[in-house]
């Protein structure tokens, strides 16, 4: 459907932005799929069908549209910020996950604003903040998507290495001092950092880095402000473990910090909706930039969205998918256990929330995708993430091809163990046929 | 709130097409009419809510949620692109509109794409294909929500007259043979119209001129194919007249042209849909783009009308919209009869769809926002949109002050004689303090 149609004789002449920007690789991967509609999906960062909250939204749509005042209102436009009503309730909301209040971090319900998914917000952040050739500091691996679209941006990316304490600080505070002797600190925009059980890896920040992160980038804001932008898609997603205060609760004026978080994981996907808190002067900027690009979501979302976090639906639906998706994560990593070789140098992340697992194989594995092991699961019958989606390139524009994401969201429970069995037939008889001694262990879970 | 707040010292520094953007001047509105609740808005681009249509959506969102799977879907992410049910649907209904088959125009269901209402689309487009410098031609006056984006995308908005007839396409031809002698030619990327039942004038451009219009984007298109971005919101909101082919209707190669259309305004704007149809080139670009955006829209709206094009309640609906907007666009023609002061200089289209009624008053009025008759009209009880938004700068920086623009959307049928009552009142206390002689009637009604 892609290709280009033979009689495009002359040349569409595209912006550059539209020149930098490359096709998601997952695209590559739903394509896969659809071709294969029996192959076991470890691979799709998809919700679980099976919890998404019919029920909920079928009871809020009738109180909506039965009162015809309301259902004008809902039918209408609304401003381009979002809904007033709903920025109050999510203000509340955030208050509740963060167990302290709004003002503490110095945001109001007028600092809020509402997206099309958090994805429209991490865009629109970038759009803002980002000139070609503009420095942002991410975690190695990095949600690929959005590293993705900080590319088509024209930023630089520099990654910092990542253990189970979530994205080395201390490496950010290597790469802001180097920086700054070579005098590019002033290119610096940005450090993003999925702060909850992220993706691809599942793994956390911890609360000390959460601190130092924030007190690494105000000190080298010398110049200007360089804004920690911090994903919270997967916060509310926690099976095991303490909840942890958000970065955004370490800055308390409301200047270093965004934070940005979704309905699509915690409640559903189909409304397509998420809401960010940020300092004001730079929620003038996106609120600019989101008239151009759609003057407001969907009203019909946000009025579904204020009802369950009334209603109470929301928090009810998250405890029933905390508790859906810990059963699945224990099947995971009981599976890996059972049938994984036993190797040290063969390990994965046992993650406390989200919907993902990231395994690392041996250094001289491949699991690139045109590579022999990716082409192998298929025939076999499965499907992964390569992990060299998620990686920025070193130095010597090398990334490492030993690692790949199992997501267990959208796959159903019964295939997880024949899932993860395949996979870990075709690890061993990659392991059989490259002949390999057994590995001393190497490096962290990362 | 949208002041800087006093404790941001340290410089947030933008990205150059954030320093570009602005803000758009309807925010401004907005806010007058929140602070005067009682005015009478006849600026608002909204839509009628007593005809939105709460009963249909209520029965389809109903239908969705009572079959456990269909919600689950609806709930589930879709793809970039849209959902294919919908690109399917919306493809008959434009066969529909244009009384031939799509294959004539050289589009099928995988050339459409679905976004946040038409602006996602227009503004899509114009990020994949502009670069600061580059050159689109439009109509004086045009859409200045779409004109501001292309502002911020840096693109330099050269601008031709309009007529009865609407955009002037000789003077489309004559601007480009200029920019062809100068040179400049590689750098137009784009003609932007608004085809039917315009906003601000509610004017449609003729069935000639359409024509030329693909004759000569094609016979400029030597290095380069110059797009034709024809926005056709207004379309179905017709109240007389014939229906005119679009101008997508004469691009039977779907090389030269975009149709977009929403659902915003025959629907219902709370749901936030768009689709346009373009070539596949082009189409891969946008959705390049979109992915980086938001990699799909609220799957729920897709949904919804996806169900009222299937169940037949959409037609229903647009037929009931359009008697109920011919019932005020013949009370605002009415009213401007009886109370606007009888001189040759003082003129207004005579809409046959849209929701735009546009007044030409004599050379020597000033209805800008800053001007006295803007603040007096605010007094008495009344507000328009100046005019002069919609133009772009002639050659000597200047803009037409003496328009304004009259919507009937969203006010109430028995506000529109006593609004346009108030606001002849302030045309008769300017004409009489400016002590003005009848003029000769000037130039067109545009």
């Amino acid at each position: 459907m892609l290709q280009k149609n033979d009689n495009l004789a002359k040349e569409l002449v595209l912006s550059a932005k539209a020149a930098r920007t490359k096709e998601q690789p997952i695209s590559y991967l739903i394509q896969v799929v659809i071709n294969n509609p029996t192959i076991i999906n470890l691979a799709a960062g998809l919700v679980d069908p099976l919890t998404l909250p019919v029920e909920e939204v079928k009871s809020i749509t009738n109180r909506l549209f039965s009162n015809t005042a309301r259902g004008q209102t809902v039918l209408q436009y609304d401003t381009t910020q979002g809904l007033a009503d709903l920025r109050k309730a999510v203000l509340a909301h955030m208050e509740k996950l963060e167990g302290m209040p709004a003002s503490k971090m110095g945001i109001s319900a007028d600092e809020l604003m509402i997206t099309n998914g958090s994805q429209q917000a991490l865009y629109l952040i970038g759009d803002v903040l980002i000139d070609p050739g503009d420095i942002v500091i991410a975690a190695n691996p990095s949600y690929f998507v959005y590293t993705g679209a900080l590319h088509s941006l024209g930023a630089r990316v520099l990654a910092v290495p990542m253990d189970d304490n979530g994205m080395d600080v201390d490496a950010v505070e290597k790469i802001l001092e180097r920086l700054e002797r070579s005098g590019e600190l002033p290119r610096v925009k940005m450090i993003y950092c999925t702060s909850y059980f992220d993706n691809p890896t599942g793994l956390t920040l911890s609360t000390d880095r959460r601190k130092k992160l924030v007190e690494v980038a105000k000190r080298f804001s010398t110049s200007h402000r360089i804004m920690i932008l911090e994903d919270a898609a997967y916060r509310e997603l926690r099976y095991d473990g303490e909840a942890l205060p958000s970065i955004k609760s370490y800055d308390p004026e409301n200047k270093y910090t965004i934070i940005s978080h979704t309905f699509s994981k915690p409640f559903a996907p189909g409304i397509k909706l998420g809401y960010s808190a940020m300092p004001i002067d730079l929620l003038h900027a996106c609120l600019q930039q989101k008239g151009n690009h759609d003057f407001g979501s969907a009203n019909i979302s946000q009025h579904i969205a204020l009802e369950t976090l009334r209603d109470g639906s929301y928090y009810k639906h998250v405890e029933l998918l905390k508790k859906s998706y810990a059963v699945k994560r224990d099947a995971v990593l009981a599976a890996l256990d059972k049938h994984m070789p036993k190797r040290d140098d063969i390990t994965w992340t046992r993650t406390k929330g989200g919907l993902y697992v990231w395994i690392t194989l041996p250094s001289f594995f491949d699991t690139s995708r045109s590579a022999q092991m990716f082409q192998s699961c298929l025939h076999t019958g499965v499907i992964y993430v390569p992990g060299e989606y998620c990686y920025q390139p070193d130095e010597n524009g090398r990334i490492p091809t030993n690692h790949l994401r199992l997501s267990f969201g959208a796959v159903p429970i019964e295939k997880i163990e024949p899932g993860i069995e395949m996979l870990s037939r075709v690890v061993k008889e990659y392991l059989a046929s490259n002949n390999a001694p057994t590995a001393a262990r190497v490096g962290s879970a990362v």
